[in-house]
């Protein structure tokens, strides 16, 4: 976990089998797939119904895909559950295997939490896995966690674990939000800061470049854009399952080593801001009317021609009959289809 | 699972080791002291940090409590987790065990479920337990949980399953919604349809008799006079872990058997409402400024002259010491004690 992880992510949704168990042929499949359209896997996020899983279940589904040969410096597992004893469980897994990092809720069962129980909560968590390869990005999701992450607490977690806090997803869906962590923690740099150092508001500091820095990955590629503006590392995005190639596109034109070229071209700027405005006009098709996991399954359904794509775990439902009509004419209304 | 259990019982309280392992011994202790009060043992509630507990410690510590010889008969553990597979495995144990019923939370971690799904989710979980002895207990507790039980959602799991779907527990805090279940799904006994025979609004239906009737628990002692007095079951409150002999004292006053003789007589009605008065002022300290579970722990630890006690598991934190010494001082002044 040395080499830090940054770009566009899928948060892989899990296909299951008649009797709902994870069809791991499916699965495998499918990261192998995201990975050849540049596009990390943050499996067993909130889109994977990760948390219809056991952890018995999760834990096979990490073992089976990196027995498949999934290279795990690509591999971002979600790793918080409800209790410490599990959340280590699975994490101490995942950082056995290499992987790049874990992406770890909050424990979200308790609510009206205080902020030094949840420092406990993290902070017991990197202690007893105890190893200094481990990387943790925190995960932000008020809308479905309701258990949020606050700037208060990612500032003493990042003093006492500099090297292991290493950023955060926000899914709160709210820029604003993600500004707000992006001023406080995220160290700038060189190419941001040599690009400062030509403008009037310099203040480059040769300390930060020793800083390992905190990676701030918004929910949604609908923030893609702002975030890179702004010394962000990604996008951990829903769509991405569906849209990677396109998504990476636009990053790949945003990653530090171009920004700079590109910040003061006028036609840079337009092509930058067109291409955001396209990848919204896909994301806005899931964003506006279907209940999520179920409609990425549906589109993968359609475009791979596999209804067993379709099937979803309870308490989620697959989409109606009507919504996955109405789907895909929406989808082949824009001329969206799977590359 | 024949025998239905009424009356009151405890979200007993977990003891944990300085290494924040469940302590066995303290637990069971706990437990037979509960036993010993007339107080039935709802282990791995809310009350019970269950949810910071991972599924095998929660397994380990329901065979430890069987083993150690706590009739199964009184003991209804919660078992509803996030997972479909996770809670069938506790669920079908507990079954094993000889469990009076399960006390089972919906699947807590995605919000704005479908009532459909939920219905699937637990649909599920009956056909895979399958097991004629399994009574569920639905576990509503919206300020904690976020997803709750609706009337329409028991209304077709009654109807697919009337055996296993045994009752509620209804810790909204809201007596209108705890009324409304109580109203549509509460199957009058004998004793309370052989009253209403007496009163003009009689409508007693022979049929009901034969009904194995839906039990509702109110989630506080608080609101244990007018649920039974409504034709519920009892009780299963944070509070029952302190205070269970004063609980079951009113209880065992308005158990179906007593209340014809009770219900026409005033000064039995003052008595009644005039215990029902003492147990809220000891209530009220609990659920008016401290965080509850710590506070149940702090309030042991206090009577038990056994600081141990009070340990919780992060997320959640013990008591200040100011705020632990305001307890002890609430508490006395009430003249409060642990019989």
């Amino acid at each position: 976990m040395s080499q830090r992880i940054r770009g566009v992510l899928a948060p892989v949704v899990t296909p299951f089998k008649a009797d709902l168990s994870p069809d791991r042929q499916r699965f495998i499949a499918h990261c192998k797939w995201l990975l050849s359209q540049n596009c990390g896997l943050a499996v067993f996020g909130t889109n994977s119904e990760a948390n219809s899983l056991s952890l018995e279940e999760r834990s096979l589904l990490l073992d089976t895909l990196i027995a498949a040969g999934i290279d795990p410096s690509r591999v971002m597992p979600g790793t918080g559950c409800c209790s410490i004893t599990e959340t280590v469980k699975l994490t101490a897994q995942a950082v056995k295997h290499g992987c790049v990092g874990v992406l770890m809720l909050p424990p979200f069962y308790y609510k009206g939490l205080s902020e030094e129980g949840l420092y406990r909560y993290f902070s017991e968590v990197v202690q007893r896995v105890g190893d200094a390869r481990l990387r943790i990005y925190l995960y932000h999701i008020p809308p479905v966690a309701v258990v949020g992450i606050t700037t208060s607490l990612v500032e003493r977690l990042l003093k006492a674990y500099p090297d292991t806090i290493a950023g955060m997803k926000d899914s709160s869906g709210d820029w604003n939000n993600t500004k707000i962590f992006l001023d406080a923690f995220v160290r700038v740099g060189p190419t941001v800061r040599a690009a400062r150092a030509h403008s009037s508001d310099a203040g480059s500091d040769p300390e930060t470049d020793t800083q390992p820095g905190f990676d701030v990955f918004v929910g949604s590629e609908s923030f893609l854009l702002a975030n890179m503006r702004n010394g962000g590392a990604g996008t951990i995005s829903a769509t991405a399952n569906l849209n990677p190639a396109a998504i990476h596109k636009l990053y790949a034109k945003l990653d530090p080593l171009r920004q700079r070229t590109l910040q003061h071209n006028e036609t840079a700027r337009l092509d930058l801001e067109g291409q955001q405005a396209r990848l919204n006009v896909v994301r806005e098709v899931f964003d506006r009317k279907y209940p999520m996991i179920a409609a990425l399954k549906q589109a993968i359904a359609i475009y791979r021609n596999d209804p067993e794509w379709a099937r979803v775990r309870p308490p989620l439902v697959e989409l109606t009959a009507e919504q996955a009509k109405m789907l895909a004419a929406e989808l082949k209304a824009i001329s969206f289809t799977i590359r």
